[in-house]
């Protein structure tokens, strides 16, 4: 794999300079890429979450204005039924739509689409990386204080789902406070919640942390409030698709019940976003944000490696027994300590988020 | 498989009469049983689930103590360390020690210990089967009073883990309500929590509910949470492995997660469990019921079938990732309802529990 840890980059090897992603379906057990040549590939690639993560999906969506761009060969009015496509790939996720809206934005009167696409994709994903830099900064500066007032030498922080450089440009949302720490020397365990259905924890943020040397264990995401009710657990990060404006949290489906551990055993209960996460014109997240519901296949089958390393589908479910399969919860304001930004830490709170966000 | 729904039985086709089991570990996929003839097989079938669920453990160890008593041949002094064995095969469940020690009690005197012993153990079994026809009523009235005053014409209920006639003789505790209300006519909908990292909810519990044309929809465990928060679960009905005096409830791992997300939205947490089932020795349940840590692989690996119908264990977990696997969690009193037993219904409550069962 390359070795700078990236989701997503730009590759000019092709005749037309195309969007080259991760296929993050295949981790832990294989490592490939794929091309994304039209907005048609940038699409499916977001629906069948070959990339997947609120940030990453958006920095795929910004480069993928720029694909369509060069698809379009530049018509503005073209380009916007191509983003329209994009911007509708999947629901929950607010990065996806901020991003779209505000490419075509910037591109409204562009004389060279192609050229001026392709620069404020860049600059988007560049803002986006210094976004995750001062996130890990904020983070750690928490992380470092619950541990000095812990009196332990090591912390353990519990994670659901993936929120780390898989997710988000360039270390992430909850995963960058925890490479921060490790930079600084900290000594930190993490407590990885496997996050079914699709297991983005046991295969995603499991592999990232294995990679970068991060002490970490894999629990059933039943797991966690055990831990918490025997002191195993001194904080939990995660990170979040959409954050409405009174601090209510959409994150994947099971957030909510380690919130409500947390908030039972004490265990400060932390949410690391950038600022493009907030959804203002949403009052009351757990009425108001949607959820997307996915296909009952993801909860039936799972994929795996056997004994042979031959990756292989199975069904895990009665062959007539149905399933359901929410992808996200929405956790309350009131289960949480705080959210971790890019400016800064803001308890979640209408009034609170009003002022530190939209003065 | 047999008709009328039992998890184990006696099977005289050999020379020497042995216990007949169905293999949980190979369902849903597969339906095949297994003979125990000695001690040895008796323990390893509790150890490696072969035999699990609370009741069905203490059946089979008290069918076991009849297994071993066949074994030394009517020597008491070498039935108690056979005994010891089979009472030592698993820490959680307190049915398991309460069989052996029943057994061994009423065993003391004996001058034919294996008629006697067989006569005891089929004795205890009945006994436990009017118990589950006693839950299944007293359970089953509750269902009616909340389906009544919901004023809606169908009721939903969450239930984690298996505790159906796999579990427990004859048709389980937490399923046996459900069960009375088919027979009652109501109009009943189980959510089944898949139950990892085993997942006997996915497995096991769907599968019961296929068999008798329960309507029932398998969700990941960590969805519990969100269907609560829309009014999409109308109880919550669980068994337990033991119950302290102060009404703490150990059972599955994930089962408190479940009962937080119930008394965070209003929806009555019901515990259903023979009166066998409670630990008047320990006074506080989340400090002092041991907690089984099983094997991490149980975590790593899974079991389901393929597209051409084979069975197989793949791995799910990336290769160097530690795993770790805790298989009960206690939920404290506070958060319960209600304990459905077969001496009727009672608050988790020390005092209550104390005039009710001890009187």
């Amino acid at each position: 794999m390359q070795g700078n840890y990236k989701a997503l980059w730009l590759n000019d090897d092709l005749f037309d300079e195309c969007l080259e992603v991760i296929d993050q379906r295949q981790l832990p057990f294989v490592y490939d890429t794929r091309h994304l040549t039209n907005t048609e590939e940038v699409v499916n690639a977001i629906k069948n979450m070959t990339v997947r993560g609120a940030g990453v999906i958006g920095s795929v969506a910004a480069f993928g204005i720029y694909i369509a761009a060069i698809e379009v060969e530049g018509d503005y009015e073209a380009l916007k039924e191509k983003a329209a496509l994009i911007r509708e790939s999947r629901p929950t996720a607010v990065n996806l739509m901020w991003a779209v809206d505000r490419m075509m934005e910037l591109l409204k009167d562009s004389d060279d689409l192609v050229d001026d696409a392709r620069e404020a994709a860049i600059k988007l994903n560049d803002e986006e990386a210094l976004e995750s830099q001062k996130i890990a900064e904020y983070g750690c500066n928490i992380i470092e204080d619950i541990l000095k007032k812990s009196g332990k030498t090591e912390i353990n922080i519990l994670t659901h789902c993936n929120a780390g450089w898989l997710a988000v440009i360039d270390e992430g949302t909850a995963l960058a406070p925890i490479y921060e720490a490790q930079r600084r020397g900290i000594d930190v365990h993490v407590w990885v919640d496997e996050t079914r259905p699709r297991n983005q924890g046991a295969s995603l943020t499991a592999w990232e942390l294995s990679q970068s040397g991060i002490k970490h264990t894999i629990i059933a995401d039943n797991t966690g409030g055990h831990l918490m009710q025997h002191g195993m657990v001194d904080m939990v990060i995660v990170g979040a698709d959409r954050v409405s404006a009174n601090g209510d949290v959409a994150n994947k489906i099971g957030t909510y019940l380690k919130a409500l551990a947390a908030h039972d055993n004490n265990v400060p209960f932390y949410v690391a976003i950038p600022t493009s996460t907030f959804d203002f014109e949403i009052r009351d997240g757990v009425k108001g944000i949607p959820i997307e519901e996915r296909s009952a296949d993801e909860v039936r089958f799972i994929k795996g490696v056997d004994s042979e390393g031959v990756v292989r589908e199975v069904r895990i479910t009665p062959e007539d027994s149905p399933a359901i399969n929410y992808g996200f919860d929405v956790t309350p304001a009131r289960l949480i300590t705080g959210l971790i930004t890019n400016r800064g830490v803001c308890e979640a709170d209408f009034d609170k988020i009003q002022e530190k966000f939209r003065g």
